[in-house]
């Protein structure tokens, strides 16, 4: 069939083959935490995020630029590196903290993906929050689709397999797909956990990880379907994160 | 909970961490084809399957085995190497030819699970057409369970992981379980594709590269569930698998 568009979903970024997502869509899920905080870091205002690997980098890259317009942002092992001004909780970034500053993040899974994903010609992150507006911008775009899962500390993870099945479970309806094995197993996740989403973000290794730090209302936070209409989009030269796209025509979300 | 017992699965050998096996019992499963494969050879009467990771090393430890008691099995491709008896059809590896043989055995994937899996104290090998027969020693072994996927080519695959699942689906009833992440993947994955086992091994990776190679027979031999009640082990010095188990109680096949 000429008009199957491939759908490729790669539950960790490290099983995304090298050259794989070349001239395609990517997109890029950290569910828990780094995707959603970046979602509402954009909504609150920042004018965009530089997604950094390493911690020094992070730090060098920041005291580069102007004080006062620019964050420091992230984590190690959950909580907020010495010296950062703020850690890696969706509820952190607000409007009065985020309005007309760039955020230098660096997170230990998130980071990862956006960079694996930045291969491909276009790259879109995505979490439960804004949904429905990631839906539409792929509905759109007709290049082959690649989504990169971050995982949690190397380990296969619930809550980003469960958010890419649910963009496997809506472009599959919306148009003729060819999807890989671990699409299906994605599709399958969504099936049986997207009723109980809260559920599920709190019952997989990253939840527990941010339970057991008191970071209850993250999870809560990175469940809220939709509560956005932006799709933050990569830019390059220099590697960042902007509001690339606003608007949802309607809800996607099939729970 | 004290009487938890852990229930990792892992989509891939690399997915497994280091060490992470150590003192545990593993099941290692490639459903298409090489552990269906060694379920039949052991079943029509082979004495023991040497798994070997490459091609000159099989050759070699062939060779060097009395003549007529040795069968060189597996594939590359998914068909028989040149000068190969047999290739990675279950159903090639019947009585008349296996009894009272050794067959050295070397394949693309499965073997990589079985090397992986054997840093666990105890490994068995699991396929649909043993499911029950696997249950049964799980249910009676005290030890933290890992389940070894071995996936097609470096990608998860969809029918090893319908097996885990179905594996994880039957433990979790008669136990307390802690399941990781990908442990509930693969449930998910057996609930959704359970019903319509033959369908989902058709529709995966690995059953499309061997439906483009005419082995649809294979296929159909590897979703008969249960047809044989023995458990293959892993033996060591030299390494090897026997029938480490025989005789199933009841069907433990839940759907």
């Amino acid at each position: 069939m000429t008009d199957e568009r491939d759908l490729h979903v790669y539950l960790l970024p490290e099983l995304a083959p090298a050259g794989a997502l070349v001239g395609g869509v990517a997109v890029a899920i950290d569910v828990l935490r780094a995707t959603t905080t970046i979602v509402h870091a954009l909504a609150a205002g920042a004018g965009g995020v530089r997604p950094v690997a390493e911690l020094d980098e992070a730090r060098t890259l920041a005291d580069g630029m102007p004080a006062g317009r620019v964050l420091l942002g992230g984590e190690r092992c959950g909580v907020a590196p010495p010296g950062f001004d703020l850690g890696n909780s969706p509820r952190e970034y607000t409007p009065k903290k985020c309005r007309d500053t760039t955020i230098v993040l660096t997170t230990t899974n998130g980071t990862k993906a956006i960079l694996r994903a930045a291969e491909a010609e276009r790259v879109l992150i995505a979490a439960f929050a804004n949904y429905s507006a990631v839906c539409e911008q792929l509905r759109h775009d007709a290049r082959p689709i690649h989504i990169v899962c971050a995982g949690t500390d190397g380990d296969i993870s619930l809550e980003d397999t469960l958010l890419a099945g649910a963009l496997v479970d809506y472009l599959a309806e919306e148009m003729e797909v060819h999807v890989n094995d671990a699409a299906r197993l994605a599709w399958d996740c969504f099936e049986n956990h997207g009723r109980i989403l809260l559920g599920a973000l709190e019952v997989g290794k990253g939840g527990a990880n941010l339970r057991g730090l008191g970071y209850d209302d993250d999870i809560k936070a990175a469940a809220e379907v939709d509560k956005f209409n932006i799709v933050p989009e990569l830019r390059r030269d220099p590697l960042r994160v902007e509001i690339g796209a606003v608007g949802i025509v309607k809800s996607r979300w099939n729970r």
